[in-house]
């Protein structure tokens, strides 16, 4: 038995699921560009084996162990490091039982199409995962794991990958790109700059972030010239690393641009540590527009991710810290929030800003108006929650009627779950030809134009947009 | 000729309409678990025939009058009482014709599903009301109506209602739930814990409800440790009377963590009439919070049904009263709202907190993703207005890929309108198996899978969550 | 080849195609009932013909040019003049060829099969418009310009419109009205009163409309009973030039109503120009309550179109003025903002408002829900960016259930794009359709119904809603 439908995702009525299937054998095989990513570039600098099933596949990923915890399962069940170094399950196998045996959770959830891709295409799963198979393919994961054909540079080869881009905060040193550089291998490993850490001044040890800035660029980042020269000198080390593209996670979509004495004064507050949850806000939002004038400069794509209420439950945060399943999505205004950066810079052909949204009520009524119109702007595929089949279809749906396809950029896996890639990758395709499908059935496009457009979509419009 | 469809709001695609014909096959016969509602215990109490069909369909259905007066058709008119007790329309055959008249206005609305599903099936009407029928299918209802067959408990077992739960205020005497678990009568019918009139500084007669709640208990629950035990003794008492839920109908999803000395001080000025807005909404939201304090002692499920604007037209509010279809749903935060009592609590698995929304677009934005991620949470169904074909595909399309089936709670009709609750049950039956046969047919689901799945939303989560 | 398909947006399904098919066919040749757009009336008093294929298609059309500038094409490379008077392109063949070139960015956006429809049928176009065919098709339709059968009341006769409504400024001489009367020619041609700039304290020159208000009227316009008088006025001599509504676009759904004095208070602020944002916010909201008042004696239907954020970019409107495609649709709040005017007079049957929105989450929350109980209240169609074929199915999915189909009245083109207007009553009419054959086969509806419903949106619905 199999554990992926050869038709998966494909429109139930025959005829316009035999238009999906055509276009879908057109631009099933073509390479994977992955231009936004979480995955680890030592994975491919040191190139060792995974270390096992719940490693790979349970503890690190929030998608799979948030589930698990909404139905009353500690996190220290499934390993998750405990902030204070206390104990948590550390037996991988007694993890994934954990996993198998509630695996039906995740029925008609992305992460399940995702986990049984992996399953079948990467290590030939083919039952589905459940309380009586799980040692079984356990022991099968594990047994490939300790392949070389498993190691991180041939599975990224197997996943047929041109491109991938990394995401890297601006005060790394990018020893692992480095290292990928320098070894002569071919495979494509691109960081990208992630400022976060030196432009919100609510960011921990904001000041002492900054002062490593200077160190790392020898500017005096403690005054306002200092700093912005110390962007670009490090933006210019991150280009040499190969980055085409920044990137800025805030938590609203908020851009000012502020007089250059003001701002400079707001980022002595900043320093200081005395700026007000408002100045920090419109601090943050300023340097989304500084950034983008630095795009001008050094041609670096500026994406930006806004709206998540990060570490909703202050006791998880507290006893596990970032990043365990407790980021929120929120309603976010882009009309007024993006207005002063796209007033100063929103106009020029020569800039790409791609605006992420975790609120898909913008789709139609914000962001396709905006991005239909500003030539600066591109809209960023679905994200986080809505890189799933219906987050997907609603996305197309929305948002192409007004902004036309040519204002996308791809799509972008987004993962710091590497075996999940080729699946994501292909959900996405599958959804892309599924929508063109019901186009060209319903006389809304020709056939031949179709075959372009999943050309675009898959491949050269994520190529075209990331300079990649 | 039948009123209703034998297919209806199965998918239209032949294989897909073939599954979920499978599916429902399964589980349409299953008994009703009715976990929420507002029917009146009185009619399993007194066990009378009901009056006649405009009493039974028109005059106290919400969603009939506001569309008919939708068009023109003044309250009185279709006998709705008035508050000053002054001259309506008590002639039931003449508001019936007016009903049958306009009944084309109720095209393609779930009204009109469950209206003809309720004549079929209840009073083997088949022919679609209008104005030239009029009289003749009012005679046949009426004449079922004289019959023992089609008193409140009869149609009771014939609906095969496993257990139902009416919705009471806090100090409410339940003498009718009394009265039916004395008579030996084995139908359930349970009460539920709704102290809004107790909890709401601004609930008409705030401090004499609380008074008499007082009274009720032998507690002095002027005082704010008296107030709290008073609403422990209260739910004990509920809990006899077959309580296993707590329900709370407040303008926002707002609530709140206090000091205990705040909560005291808040309590003080809600007696004393003095809150502000600010501070009776603050209030309110507190007092989710020791709801679910208390609910950890006694274990009562706790539901939240925020967001309705009620009596929007100060006009017909101060004509007729309450809920006369004036009530409109709002627009709904919950990322923020909810944190207080999810910091607080929200982390406990032994706790469940069912939360509902009048807002689709916090569905796949807010709720999931807080309801897939907190133990305590879980979803309600679509409420008011979305407990509707399009309205619950909606739902699930917006909340699975995120909160899964086991975030959810199955179905609550939440209706007062008694013939209703089959039919209202029977269309989340059949969306569920329409979602899951495409499910099935889209790859995402396997056809034995999608079997368990629609056995759990139509029976088994529902008896789980509220522990029926 | 044919540019359309002739079963364009029809459901895939073939059994559902086949009643799409069915009501289509006996609604698809009724009568155009345009009655709300902003074709110009000069047209069709002096029928003198158009100018040519970039004058028709492009410079004008903001769907159009919004969108080839999102792809960082120069507005003046597409003609559109310049607020200066400087140099923009002249050359009608040089933008077509442009616009040719660039004809894959239409893929799947309204535009493209409005376009398409238009080439068809009006000048029998039979090739997908390109680079290379752009001279071919530029001289095929140029050639149909210079043929008396292409002036404007020809087409307007070939469209079979039964009537349009223009929309002009309060304070117009309607002197191409009086014109079209004159002519004896029989097209019915009516206008709308749009009283935007005396109502409006941020308008351009606010103070010198009243000014003229009040010359046009004889009344003193400068007191505030002088300025309703005024109104009254000029609403009875556009209704003498076939006016059956009056239209108001504001940036928020805002309504008040105030007591005369605070009223009059405001409006000597206004004139003097001392209103803050929100005086003259509320000022608005004010006058659409008057204007309500004024509709009970006159008759008038009021139409709001709420909620576009204007003029976006400073630098275009700067450069170009007003309606460059920079206007950006925005949240927008009903339940509040309307409640002022519905609680005076949302009562009334003998009142019509409808409300129009750019705000999609806003139909099964707040729009439908308040349509359907209002007797005063319906619902405009979809309009701008959303009056697509995903946008109108969304619009039915959304609101049918709550308001049904009679509170809403039929469809509005709503265009300065003559040639698209069959083109887009026949896209309303197809997913309509679509809409009505999914409800007939899953059982929401008999088909003898649909063909009832058909009939209604495509005609009656618009004829009762609008008076004509």
């Amino acid at each position: 038995m199999a554990l992926l439908d050869e038709d998966r995702l494909f429109p139930p009525d025959p005829d316009t699921r035999a238009v999906a299937h055509d276009l879908y054998a057109q631009i099933k095989h073509l390479p994977i560009i992955s231009p936004h990513g979480h995955t680890d570039p030592r994975w491919f600098a040191e190139n060792e084996p995974f270390a096992d099933p719940a490693q790979l596949f349970v503890t690190p990923d929030h998608y799979v162990f948030r589930m698990l915890h909404s139905q009353g399962i500690a996190l220290e069940d499934l390993g998750v490091p405990r902030a204070d170094g206390g104990e948590v399950e550390t037996d991988p196998r007694k993890i994934w039982r954990l996993f198998a045996k509630n695996y039906h959770l995740f029925r008609a959830t992305p992460s399940r199409l995702w986990i049984d891709h992996a399953f079948q295409e990467v290590f030939g799963v083919s039952e589905r995962l459940a309380e009586h198979n799980a040692d079984a393919i356990y022991d099968q994961i594990n047994a490939c794991l300790s392949q070389d054909d498993f190691r991180p540079r041939a599975l990224f080869e197997r996943f047929y990958i041109e491109a991938i881009s990394t995401t890297e905060s601006a005060i790394d040193d990018l020893r692992w790109h480095k290292m990928i550089q320098d070894s002569g291998w071919t495979g494509r490993v691109t960081t990208t700059y992630r400022p976060d850490a030196v432009v919100d001044p609510e960011f921990d040890g904001f000041a002492q972030n900054v002062e490593r800035l200077g160190a790392l660029t020898g500017e005096d980042a403690t005054t306002w010239a200092g700093y912005l020269a110390a962007h670009r000198n490090r933006r210019a080390f991150f280009k040499e690393h190969g980055a085409t593209a920044s990137d800025h996670g805030h938590a609203t979509a908020r851009t000012e641009d502020l007089p250059q004495a003001t701002a400079a004064a707001l980022f002595d507050k900043a320093l200081q540590g005395k700026c007000t949850a408002e100045e920090a806000d419109c601090f943050r939002g300023h340097m989304l527009t500084e950034m983008a004038r630095m795009s001008l400069e050094d041609g670096l794509v500026l994406q930006i991710h806004p709206g998540s209420a990060r570490n909703h439950s202050t006791d998880v945060f507290s006893r596990f810290g970032r990043d365990k399943g407790y980021d929120i999505p929120t309603r976010t205004n882009y009309v007024d929030a993006l207005r002063p950066l796209l007033n100063a810079l929103g106009g020029r052909p020569d800039l790409t800003v791609i605006i992420f949204t975790l609120d898909e009520t913008a789709y139609a009524r914000e962001l396709a108006p905006l991005a239909g119109v500003y030539p600066a702007l591109r809209l960023g595929p679905p994200w986080w929650f809505h890189d799933s089949y219906e987050g997907m279809m609603r996305f197309r749906e929305m948002a192409t009627e007004t902004a036309g396809f040519y204002n996308t950029v791809g799509f972008n896996d987004d993962t710091r779950a590497f075996c999940s890639i080729p699946a994501r990758h292909d959900v996405a395709r599958r959804v892309d030809c599924a929508f063109l499908a019901g186009l060209v059935r319903t006389g809304r496009l020709d056939m031949e134009e179709a075959v372009e457009v999943a050309h675009d979509l898959t491949y050269r419009l994520a190529k075209k947009a990331y300079k990649l």
